[in-house]
């Protein structure tokens, strides 16, 4: 399978669990089937699969054998980490107040909308988001229903589960700390790293790719080494995204210029800035600190861009994800992953922290 | 172990699993460690772990020893269960709105005024929801965790997986239905019922009593007969519960007299009673239809509570309580359970139809 089959590998296992479901979902009743097929439709309409890539080059580099009988299997658990996924996405567009998502209206919003459009009682706002977190959970259980019904054998499982607690606990402690330090006092660099390290770098490329190598049996300096450097390329990957929602075109990203910092968004980007302003120019500090999170207009997020590109937060982000692109890729070129997967993995590692969207 | 000293060892169980992951929570980070903290306190100070009970027992009957080298799994296992209704509860009290739960503030209304305390920045109470989202979801991902890592075979393990799989679903889904029925028209018995079902019964009694069974790898038929009292009694809990609501006595149930009422629940008692009085009485069908699910008074709640009574339907809830629980118990005694498994289940069956509180 190429890389840019994948996706579509990974869209249709997606479809056929939800197929597999089905009887049992209409059969329970209407109204949940009717929720089932709003998850089935956001879960199927997006994404770069990157996490499900990830593990299955893994798995891959470790040995697996794409055109090999576990291979049904393998694609099946990689694919479950696209349900985590829409537990997160679900769940965080409610947690975020977000309206969009993939270009479509968030799942809280589509349901508010049908209650609103049906007349029904009580508010159509909380009826959204209400029927978005029993949305989540499901998806969250689902991923685990489809991780153990993949087919894996019982010693991949037992050596998979481990990392699969590893990674949700992971990423929920990422984005519960994301929380506390959007509405806390802690403008550290190093909270943010950590922050970035569990939301993104161990849930988006770390553990997936820890996930692949456990599937195959991996021995233990591949594991180490796939950690290495799933951290550096998924803490830059990151990086990027902080950059790319303050200085990205909106033609590109999708998303309005400059959201980062109307949404006050706690990113390293940011604690970089705050961190040199206090060195160096009060005043800047006073205006960040006064400006982030309120409701900007265009020009006034022009100004807290050129200041953060003059205190050299931004070149100091660029030299941060230079430098950890570059560690990890260094780990993986030295790792016992076979050739391929270390071409696949430097040429996404290289999409993941070069890109412009 | 007396059934009076099951939930003590319930209790030890949790917080023995929150000891385990301890010093894994600290390395990520204080901010998430003081979030986890509330999450065990809010599992460890309560309830009556009735469904890892109905486990326990399920396993017994079907010939599991509690003195074996199994039990500790086991019970392990069972009390896994109580991670799965620490998110149903955490998410439950945002979906209603409830700010007290076992007599203190819940989860999200607790983090709301932590947030206030500390004087952070963004909205207290939107603070409260979104950090109450993550740590259900958590607690969610724990329970699955436990269970995984609790000791079974992986026989019996691979014998769970489907009811484990199953039971989540159906929560949820009865969650979900119980969404839509509130916002919606459909005022049915049948689509109440149908909530109950999922909802409460095969969540609390039917499924733990099937994964019992499934732990202990029981027989069909036992499977059959548990699942089918399981659901009846189930039902029956519920249905009590719905009496509780209108007409129980705050200073037992903990509740405010009427809670049900203000709160507009779609139940089988208020749908009987919509029913008969659309037979019998249409002005009072339009008094309750306008009524229920708005701020009444305690005067309005007592003419309510009257209404209810004269129609026939809190009569019509005991009738069926006290058939559902008849025929569950005859199912129960005619099956292969063990003697002191049956009288228990006996004992639970009337404790849970026939309590006050």
């Amino acid at each position: 399978m190429t890389r840019s089959a994948f996706p579509a590998a990974v869209d249709a296992t997606l479809a056929d669990y939800f197929v597999a479901r089905r009887s049992a979902v209409t059969e329970i009743g209407a109204d949940f089937a009717e929720a089932v097929a709003e998850l089935e439709w956001f879960a199927l309409r997006g994404g770069k699969r990157t996490r499900p890539a990830f593990a299955w080059t893994g798995w891959l580099g470790a040995g697996g054998a794409a055109s090999g009988p576990a291979a049904a299997a393998v694609l099946r658990a990689c694919t479950a980490l696209e349900l985590i996924q829409a537990c997160a996405l679900v769940h965080d567009d409610i947690i975020d107040g977000s309206r969009n998502r993939r270009g479509f209206p968030t799942v809280h919003v589509t349901f508010a909308a049908q209650h609103a459009d049906r007349g029904w009682s009580g508010g159509a706002a909380r009826f959204g988001v209400n029927t978005a977190i029993l949305l989540g959970d499901l998806a969250l259980a689902w991923a685990d229903d489809m991780l153990h019904g993949a087919g894996l054998d019982s010693a991949a499982l037992t050596r998979v589960q481990p990392v699969w607690s590893a990674m949700r606990t992971e990423v929920l402690a990422g984005q519960l700390m994301d929380v506390f330090g959007e509405a806390g006092t802690d403008e550290s660099v190093r909270t943010a790293m950590r922050i970035n390290r569990y939301k993104t770098a161990a849930y988006t490329v770390e553990r997936p790719l820890h996930l692949g190598a456990a599937i195959a049996g991996a021995p233990a300096d591949l594991i180490a080494d796939y950690r290495a450097f799933g951290t550096d390329i998924g803490i830059a990957f990151q990086l990027r995204d902080d950059l790319l929602g303050v200085f990205g075109d909106p033609a590109v990203t999708g998303k309005p210029s400059g959201d980062d910092l109307r949404e006050g968004k706690r990113t390293v980007l940011l604690a970089v800035a705050l961190q040199r302003a206090d060195a160096t120019d009060p005043a800047a500090a006073q205006l960040l600190r006064r400006s982030i999170g309120t409701d900007l207009d265009d020009a006034a997020v022009e100004r807290l861009r050129t200041l953060i590109t003059e205190l050299g937060a931004a070149d100091d982000v660029e030299s941060r994800i230079a430098e950890l692109t570059e560690r990890g890729l260094t780990t993986l070129h030295r790792s016992s992953a076979t050739p391929a997967a270390q071409a696949e993995l430097t040429a996404m590692a290289e999409a993941a922290t070069r890109r412009s969207a």
